[in-house]
């Protein structure tokens, strides 16, 4: 049976990627296997070079100040590198869901974190908007796109301090204007590879302005004066990267791949509205592009509507426990078939209830 | 050409375990890949059990008090690790290499560190002995294997105080009274793995008693609450590492293994000893049974010996820049033959020379 993969991440990833992924485990330097050489050897440091240029390239950020890193630990590990580097006084963090808020608990251990605004008391159903950011702060952190409760920033605020994004859940997946940003991070295991990963583009001259010493490992100017090999790398999550960035170039990049998706979101959310069992979560201007969460708007039709789901392959659709009901991921590589099987899936119920 | 692969890691895994990773990246489960699915889908979490529950049966630690993580950021981030975790005062550390010397260096950020004994002097050729370790310490480090030095700690100190252990390059490879060390890690890209996961073997109760807040990512209590799931793991190199403790285990595990390790170190170090050609790096006594570490007498013979090596297909043997030479890496899955046609290229030079 053909699946449909809804998975929130570690989620869908294109078939020719994984093709190539497999192969490379069997062989990938004249019989031997991706996995089983130096990572100092002359074919990795090529795909480690690869993918921190194909990075910056689908950013538009080449040639402005940025360095594109590829570490591990996550982004959660990210939560606290951030503050290591940046913190020394105070900064502003905009909370719109249990990532954001996260990142904040991490980030006090070092210092002051006033949140700018949050919508904790909606259970983040909407994305603060209006509110200011102190221009004495260190930094100001918000997440672009709320994987769990399905809400995306549609526009980011000017700011006059280095700005960093929790990009984790929609890069690559829509046109910004990047340069906006000063630090951004993701983990790979949405839109740009397998989980194992965390990419970190980071304009340079941030950097080394905190007065605490900062371990190697959590120090971007160690990583960024090692070209992203300080230490061993997770080889094949780079490398798995590196082939997914070049299947979006080789689609036409960002501005190709965000045309996909708004048909993708059209799909869903248009039945959403229109079809009287469900209702979704997010505020209707704050909505995911990525994340489509709803609810039943009759839980007695919960066991029908789950299995009619099985019964298509589709996989992966549960809501996050924090919110209930539906999610579904929209990632860069799933196809607007799956999105069609969803929907007729859905019209299906109502025409049976 | 059938390729040798000498490599000092990441390095060589067994081929049934190549051919079941690749099969996995195109299906897992049902049709899935295995860097598809969520890593809180069963599948899942049943490989993360299954891979904890074999590192603790390959040392003998089940029922002792222990826990397993496998967790991202390399050996080195347990450098860090460690000393967040367990250094309030002062802690005592054995530098027998670059990488011990790594481990100081990361933990001096957070306290006092005092070195028991030191090779530095002697570029770390040898283990030092007969040092001690002063009670009121908070822990004892030190390194089992010296990767880049090829030397190997044939015993370990009776110790009142926690005593760590770094064995990312020799662990599962030769028995020993796991039960000694109170905390063991080791980056999993030599006898383990791929790159991209470390495992962490801790008894619970020595943690829990610095006085610091300890970030979130960084707290081996915390993972230990989320059983090593706190954030996504590294999913392709624990189910890698799953498939490889597998093999040791059915394999005969640890003592199976070592036969076979001994056999391969014999075969190289009587070369080493008996052929003029070449001189052995580390003092016998503390000679690494995973790494061997050898230069040519004769540095005019180079050109022609590593065209003898490439004819024949081996890879990885060039020592590192620290040392010069050569060295052999015989990890767990090198098999014995690889090690025979090395010994034949050195025998053979002789009688050319
Ligand atoms: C927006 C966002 N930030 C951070 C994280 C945490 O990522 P990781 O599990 O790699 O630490 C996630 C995970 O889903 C996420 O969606
Ligand atoms: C003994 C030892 N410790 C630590 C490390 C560092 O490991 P990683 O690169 O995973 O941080 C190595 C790497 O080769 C090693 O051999
Ligand atoms: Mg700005
Ligand atoms: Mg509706
Ligand atoms: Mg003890
Ligand atoms: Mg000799």
């Amino acid at each position: 049976m053909k699946r449909h993969n809804f998975s929130a991440g570690p989620c869908i990833l294109p078939k020719e990627v994984m093709l190539k992924a497999s192969e490379a485990i069997l062989d990938f330097d004249n019989g031997l296997s991706l996995i089983e050489i130096s990572h100092r050897s002359k074919p990795f440091v090529d795909v480690m070079e690869k993918a921190r240029a194909l990075a910056l390239e689908l950013l538009g950020l080449e040639g402005k100040g940025y360095k594109a890193l590829f570490l591990q630990g996550g982004a959660s590990t990210q939560f606290l590198m951030v503050a290591l580097n940046l913190l020394e006084k105070r900064a502003g963090y905009l909370n719109t869901g249990t990532w954001s808020d996260k990142a904040i608990q991490e980030a006090r251990i070092y210092d002051d974190i006033y949140e700018v605004a949050s919508s904790k008391d909606a259970n983040f159903n909407f994305i603060p908007k209006g509110y200011d950011i102190p221009s004495d702060y260190d930094y100001f952190h918000c997440t672009s796109n709320n994987t769990i409760f399905g809400t995306q920033m549609k526009s980011f605020p000017d700011c006059d301090i280095p700005m960093v994004c929790d990009m984790s859940s929609d890069i690559f997946s829509r046109e910004l204007d990047f340069s906006k940003f000063d630090l951004i991070y993701a983990g790979a295991q949405k839109n740009m590879g397998p989980a194992g990963t965390t990419l970190v583009v980071v304009r340079e001259d941030i950097l080394g302005k905190v007065s605490r010493k900062i371990p190697s490992m959590m120090d971007y100017k160690v990583h960024i004066s090692k070209s992203s090999m300080f230490n061993t790398p997770p080889v094949f999550a780079v490398y798995t990267s590196m082939l997914t960035m070049e299947w979006l170039k080789n689609l036409g990049g960002i501005p190709a791949i965000e045309k996909e998706n708004n048909k993708k979101a059209q799909l869903i959310y248009s039945e959403i509205d229109l079809n009287p069992l469900f209702k979704g979560y997010a505020m209707k201007e704050d909505r995911s592009k990525m994340n489509a969460t709803f609810n039943l708007t009759n839980e007695d039709l919960k066991e029908t509507f789950e299995t009619m789901l099985k019964d298509e392959g589709i996989n992966g659709l549960n809501g996050h426990r924090s919110v209930g009901g539906y999610r579904a991921s929209m990632y860069n590589a799933l196809p607007l078939d799956s999105v069609g099987v969803l929907v007729d899936i859905m019209s299906e119920l109502e025409r049976k209830a």
